[in-house]
């Protein structure tokens, strides 16, 4: 499975691939590229994404992703999975940087695909500035982010003139000796706010955000598996958050979304039902 | 340039375009598609969408939009701009609901493409909304918002484990009469904080964070023409921004990323430029 190692050739240079980003069609072996695999629908990657996935000599992949995304690398190209499943790594971060690092120095395309977008909870920033110090050039492929991918899937604007003027996106996944968020900086209605990985946290995000004055009947939606043909959307109230977790026995990986844009997909639900009994 | 009406056929069930989105292969007619064309790039649109717009009777679309997008569209369907730049809308929002559902009823494949993503920012909701009411199907594409897009691009992690746990999307474009942001929501380094649409509104943003707490030296980055082969990034402090953004002559659209994920862009970049001269 494993494909001989190219001969290197000379680097491109650092730098190049991200200051024109219009001009980068070229994937340089000896280079890296990070890839946002989107909320899971092969459909909704990038043709950019696409493009690089076909074009590597090495795939180092995260868990969860679909394998018909895995099938557009081709078919002689080295596949790693190396990780990551909420709290538990497969490899240390440390250790897929090098590997990075040690398969462009060889030589090849290497291609690290990440499951939604690079550079949004998803350390690919870190994977940067390690090739980025390591002179290895480095392009990044954006990709949709879970909360946009379960707002179109769901019908669920995040803003809404009516609604919410803008959009937080936080994470509700801790590690040891980080600090809490400042829950003080979501009490506002105003704010959409998307919590990724909050199902283990849910019950501590709650009580904190009515702590800090959030309405207790401020709807919520838990997504469950957004995007997959198993996703699962239930709806409530910020009250009864962790209850409502624990009854529908929702599973990871899913999101928490808090606001009153949750009440436009309930409406748009209820006209639907209309339109399919009328 | 019109294309002649199809004729109507039977609709299909309102509401189930969404409830599976993996099975949604289908573009009826009859029904609307919001697409989002993502940050300019035409690699950054996803598969579905390509798909979507080349089996578009009807094409709605905003300015701004990259000509070559407009081209996914098969020659002969029709091409609508409806608007919007900033503040100037060529047409009202009701009048946009109003020619989708005209369209779908007439039995077309109607593509409503609108730049980023439909529900962030894109007052997709609302035609989403108008068009469930008139028991028209509507299916929901997401695209990469212009966040994302520039982050991708210019290499700025928008979260970092060490710099921020979340990130922030507002829209500083407000209209008449409508309230102002809280900014005492916006306080915390924790967060970064993405202002689409804030040229304008920059000096008022910069002094409403700066009263309330934000430290002057926060690192800020104004991106121009994000994602196009015109993309400009300039970086300077909040306290200075607003003379940043005149002094640079800095023209919409542009985004305003303001927190010390910033410093991880220029950190990048002063290690590219090693890689370039050792």
């Amino acid at each position: 499975m494993h494909r001989p190692a190219l001969p290197p050739l000379p680097p491109t240079p650092a730098g190049s691939p991200h200051s024109t980003p219009r001009d980068s069609k070229v994937f340089a072996p000896g280079s890296v590229c990070l890839v946002g695999a989107g909320p899971g629908d092969p459909d909704l990657l990038t043709l950019r994404a696409v493009q690089r996935l076909g074009e590597a000599d090495v795939l180092l992949y995260d868990h969860l992703l679909d394998p018909q995304i895995l099938r557009l690398a081709p078919p002689q190209a080295s596949r790693i999975c190396v990780g990551k499943r909420a709290s538990r790594h497969t490899l240390p971060q440390a250790d897929i940087n090098q590997l990075l690092i040690d398969f462009a120095r060889n030589g090849q395309r290497v291609v690290r695909l990440k499951g939604g977008d690079p550079l949004l909870f998803g350390r690919g920033g870190e994977e940067m500035l390690a090739l980025a110090a390591a002179g290895i050039p480095c392009e990044v492929v954006p990709g949709i982010s879970a909360a946009l991918g379960a707002a179109a899937a769901l019908g669920l604007p995040l803003t809404h003139r009516d609604h919410a003027q803008g959009c937080s996106l936080v994470t509700g996944h801790r590690r040891q000796g980080e600090s809490a968020l400042d829950w003080t900086q979501h009490s506002t209605p105003e704010q959409t706010l998307v919590v990724y990985m909050g199902l283990g946290e849910a019950a501590h995000i709650a009580s904190q955000l009515l702590a800090h004055g959030r309405d207790p009947a401020t709807p919520v939606a838990i997504v469950e598996r957004a995007c997959s043909t198993a996703q699962r959307c239930v709806c409530g109230q910020l009250a009864t958050l962790a209850q409502l977790i624990a009854d529908q026995q929702i599973a990871s990986p899913a999101l928490l979304i808090i606001g009153s844009v949750v009440t436009l997909h309930q409406q748009l639900q209820a006209l639907r039902q209309q339109a399919v009994i009328s």
